[in-house]
Parts: C-alpha cells; structure tokens; sequence
C-alpha cells in the first residue's frame, strides 16, 4: 500500500496492526489511532501544531524523575485520570468513592503502629484521624492496609522536598478494623506548575490547585483496592480542583477542638482537629463491571 | 463543580478551558479532550493499561536526545505524522507530492558548491543526483535551497553514530534552478528500534523498515517550503514503509551504470549510479487550502 492520504490512512495503519498477538492490545490501538486521527482531521493541525506538540510530549517526558511524574500531571489535569477512575467504577453498590491516584504515592512508606503521628518534625495544626474499614455488607475488615499520604502545611509533599520521607505510612486495622493516626491538618495547594503542565495551565487561565485532602489507599484481602481522598469540608478550591477529583461524599469536617484531652488520651495544649471518615471495600464478587 | 463521571467530565474539562486567550489553542484542546476521552469510554482503559500507558509516555519522552526523537518516530509509526502532511497538503496543483520530515532533520547541514559530494569517507556505491527546481508554472527557481540527508550503507544516519556531520548539505540551485551532487547509494534501514517505539513494533508484529530514500528539503522565496523524499525503485519495503511515507510518484529509478565517464566529467573506475528528480513548488498564493 503506497499514496496514503486522509482518507484511507487510517484504515491502513489499523490493518498494519493486524497480527498483534494479544488482542486487548488490538482493540486499544485501533481505537487509539481511530480516536487521535479524527481528532487531526477535526482540527486540520498544521505541522507547526504538530511540532510544538512533539516539543510538548519530549518535555513532559523530561520532567518526570522518580519523584516527580509530569505525565500523570497532564492525565490528570486533562481530566482523564478521573474518566479512566469513573469507567472502572461504575457500580459502587455502598462502596465508598474512588479518585485519583496523583504522582506522590510511593511503594515504600513506612509501617508505623496505629495512634503513631506521621507527620514528623512537621508543623502544622495537629489533626487525628479515625474510621473503620468495613465490607459493603457491613462486616469490619481486621488487618486491612490503610496507606496514607499527605501535603505539609505549605502544600508540599516529602517527595519534593527532600529524600526523608514524611507525612506518609502505612498502618494495619485492629481487630474491630480500625485505623486511628496523628498527622496535621494538610492545606490547599497547586500541583507542580514550573514544568510543561504548568505551561499549559498558564496559557488557558487555569489555576493550579487542589482543595486540601489526605489520600487512602486501602487493601485487603477479596476485596477490591480503595484508592482515594477524605476532602476538608470548606475548602475554596472544592469546587475548581485542577484535577477534577472532588466528590461529594469524599467531603469530611475536619472539627476544630479547644486545648484540652484527644480521645487516645493524649493531652493537647493547644487547639487541635479531628475527622472520622469510615470506608467500604467492595468484595471481589461483587465486581459486576469487570470486562474480561 | 463535583462529582465528575463518565457522562459529565468530558463538558466540564472543556469548560475549564472556556478562558484560554488563543482562540486556536482552545479550539484544539476542546477537540483533543473530546477525542480522547471518546478513546477511553469507547476501550474502557483500565487503571493498569492506563498505568502502562503514562510508563510508555515518560520513557519516550526519556528516550530522545539531541540527536533522536522518539516521540517524532511514534507519530510517524502512528501514521499520524503523514496524516498531519495529508491535510496541509490537500491541493497540490502540479506540485511535488510531501512526505514525512522524520527525526533525522538538523539545521546545521554545511552548504556545499553543486557537484560536491555529500559521502565524506563513506563506502558504498557512488550516487550521481540531479534535477530542477521549478515553480508549478514551469519556472526554474534559481539560488532556491535545496537540503538534502540520507543514511549511509548500513542505513545509519550520521546522527546516530557521532557528532561529525555526514551525507547531509545545503544546496543553492543554479541560473537555471539546477542542483547536482555526488553521494551514495542509501539502502532500506530499521527506524531505531531499541527504545519504546521499537517495543511497540515487536508487540504489534511489525517491522520497522523504511524504503531507501534521499529526504529533500527545498526552499525558494514566495513558494512554499516542500519536505519530501525520493525513494529507490525496486526497494522491498515500498509497500510496507514502517512510517507509512510512500507515494508513486516520489519513486524513481536509480539507473546503473557501467564504468566511464559521468556527467560532470568524472572518470568513473567501479559502476556507479545516479537518478535524476524534478521538483515543483507551490507559489505561496496558490495556497488556497490554508486555514486562517
């Protein structure tokens, strides 16, 4: 085949990849090229379009290091971190509310007891967290691991400060499968904005924020993978997060508290808050919206 | 806004970008999120393809140089930087046929006298090149630029093996739009496949051979900017260019010849080859399918 124009390269380039052997990788590439192809004939891109955009692309690569991950900034900030969440959780049933993942989650936080305070040599207001893992049918869930990460009270995670990890852990549920920790209330703030997404965001007059939050990744066994926020009720940026992972029932309020005795025991001087925040995995049988 | 899904989130990314000051840039993001978004509801990307996929990007952006361009090599194995030429280049009226600029393009070429040879210290079989250039009303162009690359016998481009320049230089057309120069002959030769455009290949069960080809670059004032290549009649990959270039009429015969004497009176002692090509650029207000 030779003489490929608009019309028939498409076609063309979908039969070229006829003989992959895994046929999900297939099904993905034909659509993939279908798609980006009508979106070229949509807008006519000229090849000055299509060089800054290659520009574009070779810089996102560029600014990912192993603590920064520029292109899961772009997914997100072009709202396709929350689409592939929501077409790979369209049935809930009770279960609680996914979002995305972002670029600060790392594999190696460290396990710390329950009641520990993570946020360590970090200021800040301090913030107990407490709730309960259950099933969707109501059973607590013991053992379960509660990942959780967070900003400082400037809006910066340990990642992007500093090789020391902080403001993240890695706890296990007791037996009535409850999680409780100290941390400090964590603040609004942008995503990295010095790199190529940041670009971006400047020249279509977007902010770069996210409304304050603590991420939970919750696992336990035959049960599905929880990724998600608990979201501080009140926040400005609830409404415009540059990510588009707000939802309504991520929302908490994080209660102020006077000085005075937390529920541990522990003796607060100054005033301090708290949420509870209870999530439901769902069980791996009740995954009806799996597609083989 | 809150509580982005799947039917909702496409419209409210767009709107996000209602107040983007370039009306073009609006108008291509607006259709780039439409069409991506369409690709991930139509193939249902799961959260690990959607995880591979951000690995893929990172690692081509990490995969190009200054001298290699792996984001330019996905497109082109993509067919999508032939359909960018396909819809720049609607209307040709009389003038050459484009192809793709591919990664091999630098702008620092050494401007060479006609007749020079472009193979310093390269083996292979000597290459006589010649033609025109004219305008698509039949005038020759002279003093027009004509940039000329190519990769050596074992289908390797300069770039790839060392700083030195090699098989590349700019041409002025003579009085009457003439070019002439000395090289070799180029053989077929695999993009390079050992980074993740090559990985995409091997999954997909495809080769990554382009045709032999000289890539021609030819500029004259008040005339459109022509980027096309001449391939080698004859070449086993014509069919099947890895990067979807071909066209009929870019195909010429490389004639052989027997020991003697060539045009430009030089004593030939081996057998040698040449091929002879006239181009034709499009004035600049014959361009009637430019879109303002």
């Amino acid at each position: 085949m030779r003489d490929f124009d608009e019309n028939n390269i498409t076609q063309s380039v979908i039969e070229r990849f006829a003989n992959t052997p895994d046929p999900r990788l297939k099904t993905i590439l034909n659509s993939l090229v279908t798609h980006l192809h009508d979106f070229i004939r949509d807008v006519d891109l000229t090849f000055d379009e299509w060089q800054t955009a290659i520009k574009f692309l070779t810089r996102t690569g560029q600014q990912c290091t192993d603590t920064r991950q520029e292109f899961i900034l772009l997914s997100d900030t072009l709202g396709v971190s929350m689409l592939v969440d929501a077409v790979n959780h369209r049935q809930r049933n009770g279960a609680t509310q996914t979002t995305v993942l972002g670029p600060f989650f790392v594999h190696e936080a460290p396990a710390l007891p329950l009641g520990a305070n993570i946020a360590v040599n970090a200021e800040g207001e301090p913030l107990y967290a407490n709730g309960v893992i259950r099933s969707t049918n109501g059973k607590p869930l013991a053992n379960a691991t509660v990942d959780v990460w967070q900003c400082n009270k400037d809006g910066f995670y340990d990642v992007q400060l500093s090789p020391q990890l902080n403001l993240r852990a890695s706890f296990k549920t007791d037996q009535q499968g409850r999680f409780y920790f100290w941390s400090i209330l964590p603040t609004s703030y942008p995503i990295p904005y010095d790199g190529p997404v940041g670009d971006l965001l400047t020249a279509t007059n977007r902010h770069p924020y996210r409304p304050a939050h603590l991420h939970f990744m919750i696992s336990a066994p035959e049960h599905e993978t929880l990724v998600t926020h608990v979201f501080v009720k009140g926040d400005q940026y609830l409404d415009s997060d540059a990510v588009f992972g707000v939802k309504n029932s991520l929302i908490e309020e994080f209660k102020q508290h006077a000085p005075g005795t937390a529920p541990d025991g522990k003796q607060m001087p100054h005033s301090w808050r708290s949420f509870t925040y209870d999530f439901s995995l769902k069980a791996e049988h009740e995954n009806l919206d799996h597609h083989p």
